[in-house]
């Protein structure tokens, strides 16, 4: 008998075991377009009070013949990859409540304001499956934006600016159509002004006369998320942190619907 | 009307809004004996549907002032002053829901097991204090130690041995008498072995034999602080990370009480 | 006359002024294999002390238009991408020194030793370009593996092993045909063991059979690298950081040849 | 013979051979006032291509040791304290060539700008001593403020402000009296404006002010921080990031004198 399948010492139940970090590469088509991730991956399976351990080499064979499929096949999304993997894992694991994330990065062309000139926007995401009886995904997107005070603008006429980070993630059943980039779009709708890599002197001015027309707390940001992700009929959960001009410390909002 | 005070333009309430990661120095005396802290803090308050935005600088001058007092009157746990602190916010700001964090560092002097030499080992604290109509505190320490295969040994007589993390989170009530240095205990005991900053070598023969007559998987040493916990009689959540030898990955196991 | 052009305030001259961590998409073609990179890039110019200010916008603009010219034109390295860059650079700005450098990942795929699965590991690589006159690059590779003490073992039948990182730096003229594969094959064959993603039964074994017929210190893994860095010929730099599993503590060893 | 002590099987000297991020308690007296520093410690020394290890065990002790003296004899600096350990190990273990590093952190009471009301102020503080046959040592401080474009304002009136990092680093003899209180001023006097934890209202409007003053790209903070630092008459380093509001990417700026 295997070590893992022995009686554990203390017979207490646990809710997630599995691997951690894991990187590999990873090939998905989605709408004719190709995305290469090396994501960070966790795989996590419960564990009953009956057994001491699980298999982790069992949970990465299940990712490495789904990836290899992948290549034949032609996933066409994170969360498919992960349900298929999460699949693999019933047949040779047994478990009642199954999790699989990956953290990648989602480079998007997009047009500068003014000059419309090319340019690729990098953006953290997170994309969870998990099967408990049922299946459900948890997407989550970090956008960089700005905030502008409008309380020193309303005081002073004059203000201050800072670099901000919007997250939005959102829980619904697996099925659910709900892309990335949709989400990516409402989180960088909802600051002072959307950020470019590349700015031409007409964009930045461009920028900067958006910045002071949106005068927006931490609150304002997080809110507007919130509406903003209300046509996505989920449970959604919204952040903002700001990375204060004027404090060495950082201002931070969060709210759900 | 100040222009936190006024309608927000999306009507919605936040369950989080404030300050993060805030740094300052702050002394504590306990039992004879002081510590000096320099946390990093994050505090939040709810906002309601009807304002746009909270008074971010009356929370920050509560701490200020919380840690005056705290010169003359010697608080003696960082529990008792975010309480304090979360007071004072409920004078000059309303709220429903208000939290306040502190992530520190508790050096322990210690006695090394065979030599009895002194030396400090340092461990990753984290308090919370809640209210939200009653006292609520979350108490969490973070400790090295180390996991060596169990499957491994018994298959070959060889065997692989790593770094590990464990970590204790616990929830109850505000009065409840539970110290940080009783938490960072019962996840010590609960490795392969305890580490050590300073060995000398009969001290290191002594941690590597404990090492080989303990076995564990990250699942028994998640069980076992549990097991640990429950003289506690709070909700007890406990994980360990394994930064394996053989892996470019982690493994990792998590469970509550 | 631009801001940037004016004399500055404070007449000294700058080694470093650019852009970092800039994150893009980048697709390399090398020797019939495609890969995708989204690195972070820094780039950086000399400023002389009679402008108050060099044009970040150019720089970025070389960026993307050497990353357009790639999807046409197939750069074969991020060498030769950022070469590509810098000379662009040189048109639009003037400058005595500039350097260019990619953070980014490399996912190989391997086969495990002994059941002969496929494999992808993924290993964090460095590249960097200079131009001073001459041009010059610095790779880097940063590699995971194990340590397992001769010292211990000796004194007392058994010991004490743990995750380690090795990292070897090569400086060399920019025409240098030196891979970051064979870097990595390098640093590798320099543990105590090789580690997988992936290890079947046999595998595992035949990983602590490795490592427990070959003990080595830090210090033995950095002579180890710079010995079998000789063949490329340049300067070189190794390191080795080991996450002791007796120690809260890490320890570290580095050398040059 | 201790394994350490024998040939290596590959004869490379090696250049750093040692602890890294040792975690410890450490009471400084300077001046009167009490300083508490929980630092990452690494200490470092050569080792000649004649033996295959140094005895880690025996720098810990000299750490340990001159910790204990501490309590009775009371260090004044952490560059004294730095020192000692080096030449206790001096007496335990043979080198050419010793460093050691301690990074913490340094709170500093201040006034608010208008309001003259108290807050603290946590910076991070480096500080490293070296012995190659003379005494060496090198102070570096991180400090947070912020930068306002003056192109963008000159253009178009309106400007972007975000927060930045300035760093100073000096090298000097051991002996030469520079405090790191000096070194942070010499930062914070160079950004647009000084950032602080509490700001009153009248004090934010200072603050946004002054940034409004004195626009300034990260070219001119590097160049004043370099102006100011000639007072110290040693070789100085300074570098200064801007977390771009308008920008998913930062920019630097580094010079020496």
């Amino acid at each position: 008998m295997n070590t893992q399948d022995r009686l554990p010492e203390d017979r207490i139940k646990l809710k997630r075991v599995g691997i951690r970090d894991l990187k590999t590469l990873i090939k998905i088509k989605r709408k004719g377009k190709e995305y290469w991730h090396t994501p960070k991956i966790s795989i996590y399976i419960d564990l009953s009070e009956e057994r001491k351990g699980i298999h982790m080499s069992r949970l990465i064979e299940c990712i490495i013949e789904a990836l290899e499929e992948e290549i034949k096949e032609e996933h066409y999304s994170l969360e498919a990859l992960g349900r298929n993997i999460l699949e693999k894992v019933r047949i040779k694991h047994t478990y009642q409540r199954g999790e699989i994330s990956f953290s990648s990065e989602l480079p998007l062309i997009k047009k500068t304001p003014k000059s419309r000139k090319s340019t690729v926007e990098v953006h953290d995401v997170h994309v969870k499956v998990i099967y408990d009886g049922t299946w459900k995904k948890v997407l989550r997107v970090e956008v960089i934006g700005n905030t502008l005070c409008p309380h020193a603008l309303e005081v002073s006429g004059k203000t201050h600016i800072q670099r901000a980070k919007g997250r939005l993630e959102i829980e619904c059943e697996f099925e659910k159509d709900i892309s990335l980039e949709e989400m990516i779009d409402v989180v960088e709708e909802s600051f002072s002004s959307r950020v470019y890599t590349l700015l031409k002197s007409e964009d930045e001015a461009d920028v900067i006369k958006s910045m002071h027309e949106n005068p927006m707390f931490v609150e304002d940001v997080t809110r507007r998320i919130l509406e903003r992700s209300k046509k996505f009929g989920c449970r959604a959960k919204a952040e903002c942190i700001s990375y204060e001009s004027i404090h060495r410390h950082n201002v931070y909002s969060e709210g759900e619907i």
